[in-house]
Parts: structure tokens; C-alpha cells; sequence
């Protein structure tokens, strides 16, 4: 029986490295897969899963509309379900991809980040902590030389901003991934 | 560097009986710990966490009045900080648990359920999945063997309930820990 | 279709009460599991698995003649197979229960040490993390506050000694569970 | 204090793009890292760690006789020691890579395989799982979609080879990343 996988990460820990590598393994094995990125984040152009080591792919873009149960429970031909920026699910949305798993034997691999610059949950990343069937951590490191765990928001001059909206329009602001104890002390 | 750990499981996996060990284990050692068990659950008796293996043991409880930087802040001589049904914390402590671990060196080790009868995290869960330093999973399995992740309410007849109280005054809720394919199936 | 799993630790660690937790957890589900012990080890009597919390309960003995395949292959009746001190399992009796997981869809759960006081892997270690489906650390902690990973083994003076038989006869010898830097330290 | 990581996995999981990823976020920190991979693998040419993906980059190449104590005990200016096929390490090698992560605080990860194609751990492997502070499992599939565990040598007709080297001169052989139950049935 299929799951529903979330694999999590501060920013910058090659959350889309990982995905591109994971749907070139299914692929390199005949399988094939649908990958979809959020419509909100647009760094690197819409519709792109884009690697910071170099590899780009194209790939479809979910909004809070896209009805995964209908795209899929009809059954769809492809072995796994990859979505990238997955903080910026709805809750409906992860109950579905639970839904395709457990009754439908399709599984999603969900990846993205756990919190936000306040270190509250994103709507995606709290619907995946509670149904995933398997939690995963992706790794990587502080400046400091610990696990990067929190997301900091910092200002043109490295200040860390500590007001604001959970997601800046426009994708001006700056991140750094930091542990919980440089977190504090910024 | 110490951390803030939630070890979740479904209902039953142990979660007592590890949190009991891990007591044995630092006091064996020499090291001391406190204990603490939520005001909430009295299924064993106020103030014990109980493993279903036999052991029990008297705890401190946890209301949501408890001030863990006040009890702790100021220094402690002790070795870590030992919650069970920690489903049941505040925003407020998770964070104060947090704080004492970056800053104040001092480990929490806190074991809880992932979410309610309606697959809705608890609030004290969703804190510690969106703050702890690790997450790991305690398993156990369903009836039909595949892993439970997800824990149903049943009535006096075994037959799924879906609408009440995330938490029924008096603990006559019965409960069945089982896979997401057995809770929708239900 | 079942797994063979793998969960080592350093001595001391809780494994013997992790299993007798688990085979509670099958039973309270109306699941059968058998339970074996090493005949090696008579710390707690012959064929007895010992929680250091107190729990006890009796299990068969297994020696390098236990012919698992024939114990089970045949159908058993059984849920899990549930092995302690499984670090003196010979090589054939690890892919004995490989086949039994992956074949005959039974699945054994073995606890065991990583590693003697010197270091070495043990031979039933060894081909469990060479054929184990999942492996998991069970932690526990050195006196100096970091994850005990090695087995000293110390004389009447809590010295280290480094020379001597992997299992001592009459299982007189002490050890402690300690850090990678306090095992060099020592 | 600083780790000795082992993340193993079958063939063509992603090993190297994950390791280029890690070299990559030290970077992009200021940290300085050191890349090796072992002489004996020479499908991409001789010194190169390169992904699947397309990214490669130019390592170090270690032999049995590389001193990683000579290297760096005396303080090597470097965050991170990275190495791929790290199954190729040699015994002593994994114990001067615990020592330079315990005793002079500059961890190693090492990724390798963990088995060869008769089920048997490769030297570097075994000293890991030995010695390791944390090993972790990088997942891919097998065709069937289960977990791939085990690496299987076919010939050109594919079918499955149980005899022979377990690294063949000129590295002409092939593997195919299985399932316990596929690798059984071949």
C-alpha cells in the first residue's frame, strides 16, 4: 500500500535537489511521475523545480484550487506523485494525496519547509506533520556548525525582521536557516 | 548543546514505557530528571505515568498554568526534563521548552499523540512538530499490520465515531490506534 | 509484505523492554509472537528477557543450531518473531529470517548490540545491518551527556580494558555504554 | 563535538548528487569542505564525484594507503571531510575518520553501499556500521516499488550473477537496486 511521504527542510538544504534526483530514479526504472511546484513561489520563474546545483525541470504548479482526487483518482498511469513547496498546500489538498495513498495505492512525496520566519507552521506543513505517513528531515547546517532548524527573515543589512506577512509578495525577502539557539540570539 | 525532542506514536505504541526507561537510564547514571504527566488524563490515576507493561510512577502535572521557565530557568541540577501526554502542552510551553534547551542547556524529552480522533493535531503536538530539534516516531501496528498511524474514537460497539470533543470529559472514549487505510475504510 | 528489522544500541539502552513492549502490543491485538533470547547471555537467568524496569518473561533460547526456516517456514501460526540479544545470531540464521520476511511474509524484529568492547561488530550485527530492511538506533546517553555509541568494558576499577575474549565466560565482565570521545579518552 | 555519518544506500540512489548538495550549502556558508571518492570506481573518470542529475565535480581520490590522520589531525582549515564510495575505505581508515571527528571536532560523511552483490558487507561499509555516530538510510525502489535494499549483478541478458568478484576489473558489470523478495526470486 502506498504513503503519503513529507520530507522537510530549513531553506536551502536541496529540498528540490532531492525531488529531481527522486523522479529521475522512478524514471530511469520506466516509471513515470508528475511533478508540481507552488504557483506562490517564483524565484526561479514559474512552473520550475530548479536545483541550486544546476538542474532545472518544468513542472506543473498547484493552487489552492488544484483538486488532486480529480486529477488522479481516476487513475493516471504514474507510479508517485512529487510536489514541491508543499508549506503552501491547503489542508483539503494533503487530505487527498492521504486519500490517493490509502485508497487508491498512489503515493506523494511531499517536500517542504516546516515553518515560517515566526516559526509557526505553514497550512501545508501542519497538514503533513499530522497525516504523513512518514516524516523525514532533510538536513543542513547553521552558520554556527549546528542543525539549521528555523527559518530567520533578515533585512538589506542581515537584521533579523521579527513582523510581517508569512509570505512577502513579490518574494523580496531574505532567509537565512538557522538553529534554535542563533535563532534567540539574532 | 541540548535539544527538544517529541517522540509521537498513535495511542498504545509505548510511549510510557519509553519515557519511564529513559528515566531509569539517566538515573542509573547518576543524572536526575522530573517527570511531568498532563492534569487531563487520569485513565491510571492522577500524577503516575503508567506502563502497560506494569511499571508506574509518580509525576508532576502539567497544567496549562505550568511556567517551565520559572521552574527551570534559574537553574535546575537536573539532567532533562521528562513529558508525557504532551499533546496536551501550550503554545506557550513548547516554546518556554524550546527556550530552555537553546539557552538554558537543558534537554526536554516530551512523547505524545500526533492527533485527535478527527486527525486534527493537537495543539501541543503541532508546537512540538513545528519546534523540536527531533522528531521521531514510536511504531506500532494496526490490525491489518500495516503501521497505526492514526487513532480512531469507537462507541461501545466498535463502530467509528467522527463528531465530538477532541477530548471527552471523564476518558470514557475508547480508542483503536490504525492505518490510514483502516480509519477511512472505518 | 514483512520486513526484517534491525534496532541496535549500546548496553543499557532499554532494548529488552522495547521488545517486551512490542510483543505486548501484538498480543493485546490478538496477534501470537514468539519471543527467543541467546543462550549466551544468563545475566537474568536462562531464557528470561529482563526490562531493567522491572518486567520479565520467558522466551526460547536460541544457539547456533536454531533452524529458524524450519521453525516457521512451514506456517506458524505467528505474527512476529521477536529476538533479543540478537547479536549472537549466526550469519545463515540472519538470512534465515530475511527469507522469512521476504518469502513466507513473516516478519522478526531483532534487538541487538552494535558493537563489542573493542570496537568490532558482532557476527549476528554484522549480518543484520548487512540484510536488515530497517535498521533504527535505540538511544541512549554517555555520563558525559552525549549519545552513548560504544561498549567499554571496564575491571573491578572501572578501568578500560582493551584485550580480552568478546564474550567473557561466566559473563563477569562489566561494561559501560560511552561517547565515541570518552571510549578514546578512556 | 563533531560526528562520523554513514549514509548508505543501493545502487543509484543518489548518493553523489546528495553528497555535491552538502558540499554546496557548506559553500554557500564560507565553509570550506574536502571531496573524495575511491580509485577504484572509474565509470565517470578517474577523480570525479558525479550525479546522475548531471552536476560533477572534481574529488580527491583515496586508496588504501590515503592517511585522513596525516591530513588533517594537525588542523586542516576545512568544515567537512565528504566522501563517496566510501564502501572502499579501508578498516583503518573509518577508525582515523572516527578519531578526526571525536578527538580534532571536523566530521566526516561517507556515503557508500552497503552491500555487494552476494549480500556481503564491503569492508568500508562494515567498519561504518561499526563505528558511525548516526547512519542513515538514502531510499530508492525497486521495480516491483518496493524499497530497493540489495544490488543485484546481471549479465547482458540480465540475468542474475551470484558468483564472482565482488568489484570486477574495468567495472564492466551490471547492477540492478532490488527488493529482499526480487533479489530472491531472480
Amino acid at each position: 500500500m502506498a504513503k503519503l511521504y513529507f520530507r522537510y527542510a530549513a531553506m536551502n538544504a536541496g529540498k528540490s535537489t532531492a525531488l529531481l534526483q527522486v523522479a529521475h530514479n522512478y524514471e530511469e526504472r520506466g516509471h513515470q511521475v508528475r511533478l508540481f511546484t507552488a504557483l506562490v513561489d517564483d524565484r526561479y520563474g514559474l512552473g520550475n523545480i530548479t536545483s541550486r546545483l544546476g538542474p532545472k525541470r518544468a513542472a506543473e504548479l498547484f493552487t489552492p484550487e488544484t483538486d488532486f482526487l480529480e486529477l488522479f483518482a481516476a487513475g493516471s498511469g504514474i507510479s508517485c506523485i512529487l510536489i514541491d513547496e508543499a508549506q503552501f498546500l491547503q489542508k483539503a489538498q494533503v487530505w487527498a494525496l492521504h486519500e490517493l495513498a490509502h485508497m487508491h495505492n498512489l503515493p506523494a512525496i511531499c517536500y517542504g519547509l516546516r515553518t515560517d520566519f515566526q516559526g509557526e507552521l505553514f497550512t501545508g506543513s501542519a497538514s503533513l506533520l499530522a497525516l504523513a505517513d512518514e516524516i523525514d528531515e532533510m538536513k543542513t547546517i547553521c552558520d554556527c556548525g549546528r542543525k539549521a532548524t528555523m527559518n530567520m527573515r533578515v533585512d538589506a543589512n542581515q537584521r533579523k525582521v521579527t513582523e510581517g506577512a508569512q509570505v512577502e509578495i513579490g518574494g523580496n525577502a531574505r532567509y537565512r536557516a538557522v538553529c534554535g539557539r542563533c535563532f534567540r540570539q539574532a
